[in-house]
This record gives C-alpha cells, structure tokens and sequence, in this order.
C-alpha cells in the first residue's frame, strides 16, 4: 500500500454541544438549514464552538494526460499549459474569484508535457504527462508514491502558515476520461453514466470519447483498489490532490471540493480512508455527467447547484461565503438568553 | 388603481453584445453556468458591459398582524417587537450575515401593535398591526397606499445615495398567513400546497392555521386584483416591500428576493407590473410550502436552495457574494484575444 495518512478521530460529544449552541441562536430550530449542518461540521472538525476560517488556500495541480493521444478531448495537449499561464498571468476565472472572495491561489505544475518556466508557478512535475492507459498504465508505482508525497507536502507547508481550510482545482486536457474511469470503478456507476462530455465535445467527438473509455475498462479489468486505479487511469494531478486532501485531513483542515474532476480524486482518497469524509464539504453539483451519480453514491448533499461545469476550482471557490456565514452564525449571532426574549421561538 | 410607476424598459441589443463578451472570456462556453445569466442579467439591467455592484441595501420591514387573535401562529404577537430589537441590537441572523457579506442594513417598523422607541430603526408605522382578515379587510385602502408609497421613498432616497442593488426582508408573526393567500390567489396554487407550517406549527396549530386561511378564502373570494388581494390579506410590511421592489424597478436597481413572505410580496408587484420581472434575482428556494410552487408559476430559477426557512432577509442576503462574483467575472477575466491562447474552447 502506498503512502499512509493518520487522520484524528473526531471529539464525539461536541456535536451535541454544538447543535445546543445553534439551537439557543435567536431564530426558529432549524431555519438556517444547510447552514447549521455547515456550522456544526466546521465546529467539530476545529473542536470548537467557536470555529474560524484561517488563511484559505485553494491549490490548482495542472498536468498533461497521455491518453489525449487516442483522441477523448477536442482541444489540442497545449491548452493545457496555455490555461497554466493565463492562472500565472492572473487572468482566469479562478484567479477572478479568488481575488473576489479571499483565496490564497497556488499554482502547482504536477507534470506538463513540457517544462515551464512561469513566474508564480511551483514546478513539480512527475513527468513529462502520463502515459496512454490504452497502452499501459499512466504512470508507475513510484511516480504515484511521489505524486501523493508531493501533494501531502505542500499541505504540511500551509498547515505551518495557520491555514485551516483549503480547496483544490485543476487544469488538465483529458482529464474528465481520468475521472469517468474512477467514477465507473470506484462508484459503482454504470459507463454509460460516468463519462461526461466534457468541455466543447461533439456528439462524433463524444461517441469516440466513450469508445475509446470502454476499450480502457476492456484492457485493465473495473480495477476496485483505489489506489491501483488511480495509478492505472489516473493524471498526475489527481494523484496530488488525493495526497493534498489526506493530509488536509490530517491537520484538521476543512476540505472544500469542486467537481467533477476534484471528486474523482476524492473518491480514491475516500475509497481507501473512509474517515475523510468527515473533513468534506461538497461545494456545487456539476452540470458533467457522472458528477451527480457520485456525489449520490458517497450520499453527498452539494452546497450549490449552479450548472458550473469548468473545474480551476471556480465551484469550491464561490461556496466559501456560505462556510464564512456558518462560521458567523455560530462566532457572533446572540442566543434567546442573551438577547432576552421572552418566548424562545422553538418547535 | 393605487400608486402608479413606470418601470423603464431595457435596452434590446444589449444582451447580445453581453453574450458576445461573456464568451469571448477565457473558459469553454457557458460553463460558468447560472453564474453567466446573471452576468447578462445585471449587466442588461445596468446597461453596460461593465457592470457594478454599489452600495448594496437590505430593508426590513416589521409589522404584525391581526390575524394572529385567530391562532394562525404558536408564537405571542409580542415576538415582533422582540425581534425587531434583537435586529436594532445587532444579534439577529441577519445583522450578522449583513456584516459579513457587506450589506447596509435599514431597519423599518411598519406597524407594530405598540409604538416603539429603538435607536437605529425609522419608525414608519401605518397602524396598529392590520385588521384580522377574518373580519374585514387587513387595510384600507387610505393605508394601502400610504405604506405603498413610503416603501417607494426609501428606495428614492437610497437612489440618490448611489445604492443600485437592494434585497429585503421581513419580520411580522402572522405573516406566513398573508403570504399563503396571496400565492394562492395571485400564482394559482391550490390552498393545499400554499400553506405553509411557518415556524414552530405542530399538528394540531397548523391544522388550526388551514381552517382560518380557509375560512378566510371563504369571506373574501379568491381575489385575483393583486392590489386587492394585498389589501384584504395584506401587511403593512408586505405593502411597503411592493412600493419598494417598484421603485427600485424604476431605478432600474438589481433586486434580490428573499423566501416565501418577500416572495408573496414581489408577486404582487409582479402581477400589477409584469416588467418588474427583468430586475429580480431569486436569491434561494425556501423550505417552507408554497415557495417552490410560486417560483415555478413565475418560471423563476432560484440560485441557492439550502432548506432555509429563516426570513429576514437572509436568503436574499446570503446570495450577494454569487451576484458579485458574476460581476467581476464581466469586469476581470480575460477574453481569449487578450490572453493570446491560440486555440479558443469553444463548442
């Protein structure tokens, strides 16, 4: 097995404490619905009623995919390094959004085709892309171990600045076949079902998407060990968000995921330690098939449900005003005693 | 006819050069999803490419209600005022969702049983508390209009401050009673599905609540003049929100809607004014019956749906940070031309 995390059990009383806290708030039980369960979960994983959010990091991994080779994506393996640098220039939509709403943005090269030289973009790449899993596996036993090591790194390094709360994204032409592939091993979810679109395909690009798809499920075998999987199917990218969340977990940071393609990596994470799931928020429901099945599969209820469908992290991005107002709800609204009403407004 | 507006119509060619710019932004073509509607939307309504949120206001409006002698809700009518000092203290929900998210929060009494004396609320009382509908109409049509009109010059004076986006709120025991009525008479909804339980109902109070909104129906006729219909199962408060949403139509101001109360409220604007519909934002989908029904009569698509059912405001305030989001994605992503990625995602 590779790499291992040790990921805190949580406090088992707080939960009570915390839902009597929420519910001595100045408002009828349960009101503030979604909210409340947000706020209980971020007091229990920081072991507090009163829960802050520090120094949020948001981490984009960018990689290139061998499998692009056999033809699953419309755009050319350059727009891969093409978006990295519209992140570096600041230019994209994450990078709007961030500034927006107070993301720290790191951009991480897990492994481009080609090297770049971007100022504001760490350099780790694995390699140079994976390889075609239509001919062999993406990538080999020790690239994964580097990957996942390298993604738990970075996150040790935040831990030591104070962040508390983080969220991914990624940049990788083919990687929506990366994540059917998981999604149709690790999720139970049909095919048919688990490959999406993806960005600008059409039907005859879709058809050659899905077929190419089956031959690799033909070749490999529905491979179940997570982490076998992730190393069959998987991008470089992914295999450092997986080591990212297990080690986020591990410092008890609160984990925001985007979509369709983050979760895909979060399902390997969670497949092999179930205890993740705790440190999860499941920021938006994707419009990319496969995305709704998963989430129903780890009995996910997203926060929003937009019809984003762009990956960067642009959907964990904009769920952090909600975390940031059920954290509020608990830091600084009054309660029936303090603020002296007479008739507690309850059920 | 009551109060007359005149709500200016919008520019036509506008929403395609907006298309136009929105897809010219560095990322596959509407994969922002919703969040590009509301681009096009604000910046329609704003008439410019550039759009800008500026000076965002949240009213609230307090008011009770007679029909509460009836038994319409398990809370003392005493819990409006209580709560409308909570809100002048700084403690209630929505103060502190105003602080976090930015929002300028006005406090207005509409019509509290009893006068009341609290620093930091503008005391606009029409009456009372209205009439139990039960008996005769909740209002005259002398107070219809003036709490119709007052509403209007809170938005007049807030325009003149530079405010272009406003949302409200509300606070009034009973007043999930008004809201019921008038979703039934003005959006067709069967009394079945427009009742809600409101806050705190057991069984048998919200069996209780049925066969008085019932009886009512009965006295009155189903009214289908939504003036009317405000006026006879109206409040002060829900009064004052019509005047204000028509108003800030006029100044051609961005209006976030709140849950089920303001909801009821906007229809009525809406039904006398069908332009109105141009200016509004359905900010979530409240928990509470009736609202989804209403939503979808309108063909509205709400933004957040998170099982609130607080009122206050706080739906409406809780989605600002996605309208300023959808701005700044306008205002700073960069186009395909201006970031030199040669090969455009389009689909």
């Amino acid at each position: 097995m590779v790499n291992s995390f040790s990921i805190p059990t949580l406090d088992k009383d707080l939960p009570r404490l915390l839902q009597d806290e929420i519910n001595g708030k100045t408002k009828p039980l349960g009101s503030l619905g979604q909210l409340e369960h947000l706020a209980l979960q971020i007091g229990h994983i920081q072991g507090t009623l009163k829960p802050k959010i520090q120094k949020p990091s948001l981490l984009i991994f960018a990689a290139d995919h061998g499998v692009v080779k056999a033809g699953v994506s419309p755009y050319p393996q350059s727009v891969t390094a093409s978006m990295l640098k519209n992140f570096a220039a600041g230019g994209a939509a994450i990078n709007v959004l961030a500034r927006q709403l107070g993301w720290e943005l790191k951009l991480i090269n897990s492994g481009t085709v080609e090297a770049l030289d971007l100022p504001g973009v760490i350099d780790l790449r694995i390699g140079s892309g994976t390889h075609n899993f239509l001919e062999k596996p993406a990538m080999s036993q020790a690239e994964l171990e580097q990957a996942i090591r390298t993604g738990a790194e970075l996150i040790h390094e935040l831990a030591k600045q104070g962040c508390n709360t983080v969220a991914f994204g990624e940049m990788g032409i083919g990687n929506s076949s990366s994540a059917a592939l998981l999604i149709h091993c690790l999720a139970d979810v049909p095919m048919a079902k688990a490959v999406s679109r993806g960005a600008g395909c059409n039907e005859l690009q879709f058809k050659r998407k899905q077929d190419v798809l089956e031959q690799a499920c033909q070749l490999h075998g529905r491979i179940t060990e997570a982490f076998e999987a992730l190393r069959v199917f998987g991008g470089f990218e992914l295999a450092m968000i997986v080591g990212a969340a297990l080690a986020a977990a591990e410092h008890k940071m609160l984990i925001l995921v985007d979509g369709l393609i983050v979760s895909s990596a979060i399902l390997v994470a969670l497949k092999a330690y179930p205890s993740l799931q705790t440190y999860l928020v499941f920021a938006h429901c994707s419009a990319a098939q496969g995305h709704k099945e998963m989430l129903e599969y780890i009995g996910a209820r997203p926060l929003l449900n937009l019809d984003l469908q762009l990956g960067e992290g642009s959907g964990a991005a904009l769920a952090l005003p909600l975390v940031q107002s059920a954290v509020a709800i608990l830091q600084d609204m009054a309660s029936f005693a303090s603020a002296e009403i007479a008739e507690k407004i309850e059920s």
